[in-house]
């Protein structure tokens, strides 16, 4: 069974885990405390499983993965039913397009670590970076969207959409300027393989958190 | 024919030339450029093209991609000879966690953009942030590396290596620390497709910065 080493608020953690359920895909969660002990991902033995020393890492087919975009890819290539990325690879282009903006334009500038060497200016910056994103993604979502991301299928757009919200709404950023991220944002939270995987219920979530 | 639009010392417009160098495609090159003008990214006319107004985008078959990555996939995807990604999943898995080591947990946290906004403190910024990313790439690029990246093939992990030593090179990042980093740079560097593409060279290099 694969072994997913994650954090229940970690976004990019939330999305391996959502690709898990989509896919209805058993796996054992493995909790790595961001926080605790100045952060369990620091540790040696962590470091050995992702020299990153980030979550999410996937132990599968007697491989370890990090990076949570390669890891949902690598199951999707292993177990392609049902799909996440379209047939058409054009529409696979708008899928990595959104899910690049969220990867690589948004999320690591207001993730935890980079944050911690910001300081004080922290929630100011966070909400800088992913207004900025957001504003990117809103015009591209207008013209990509049906019921999901592209179109009326749930793609790893989805996937990447949903944490990334979560985030925005943490750091207070106004929703209320992306009306198309908002309404997808909703749908999607609505689904089974989105809500049984939110941050709010997972083994380690404390319970002060617990939905 | 293709349309490039990106700048000559952009890391992400690199990436992009290396592919279409790799499989052969012409194309043509329009330059953005990111200081001139306070940045012609930022203009109305370049957000149509990519609303994140930032380079590389590319026009092709009738659709404008962003995001270097997702470009390159694309063009994988259309153009599969020679081809940039192995057929095993698990190496194709060990591409993309080097790719998006850079792409999303390197790159995004040194551009221009997220410097000009750290101000005096720059240089060391990126520093940090480029060795963090090299201590984590080196002991995994020492288990897969044999020629290149992953084994005798050149992938879109070889495509993601060389402009980000390009860039530690600009930042006086200590390479001697990472040995298989560096001799794997030295191999590529001298490949027809990082050579010609490399920023000294292309048709918007400043004279003063020409090899």
């Amino acid at each position: 069974m694969p072994v997913l080493y994650g954090y229940f608020r970690s976004s990019c953690s939330w999305r391996v885990r959502i690709a898990f359920a989509l896919k209805g895909i058993e796996y054992e969660q493995k909790s790595v405390n961001l926080i605790k002990d100045g952060g369990q991902q620091l540790t040696d033995q962590f470091k050995a499983i992702n020299p990153m020393q980030q979550v999410p890492a996937v132990t599968i087919d007697g491989i370890t993965l990090s990076q949570s975009l390669a890891i949902i890819q690598y199951i999707e290539e292993t177990r392609p039913e049902p799909r996440l990325l379209p047939a058409d690879p054009k529409q696979r282009g708008q899928v990595r397009i959104i899910c690049d903006i969220i990867a690589s334009g948004i999320q690591p500038l207001q993730n935890l670590y980079v944050l911690q060497k910001i300081g004080a200016d922290k929630v100011q910056w966070a909400q800088h970076f992913i207004n900025r994103g957001f504003e990117a993604l809103e015009p591209i979502l207008k013209q990509t969207a049906g019921k999901y991301c592209i179109g009326d299928e749930i793609s790893m757009a989805d996937i990447c959409l949903v944490p990334q919200v979560y985030n925005a709404e943490r750091f207070k950023v106004d929703m209320s300027q992306f009306p198309t991220i908002r309404r997808l944002n909703q749908t999607l939270i609505e689904i089974d393989a989105f809500k049984a995987t939110h941050p709010s219920c997972q083994p380690d979530t404390p319970d002060d958190l617990q939905a």
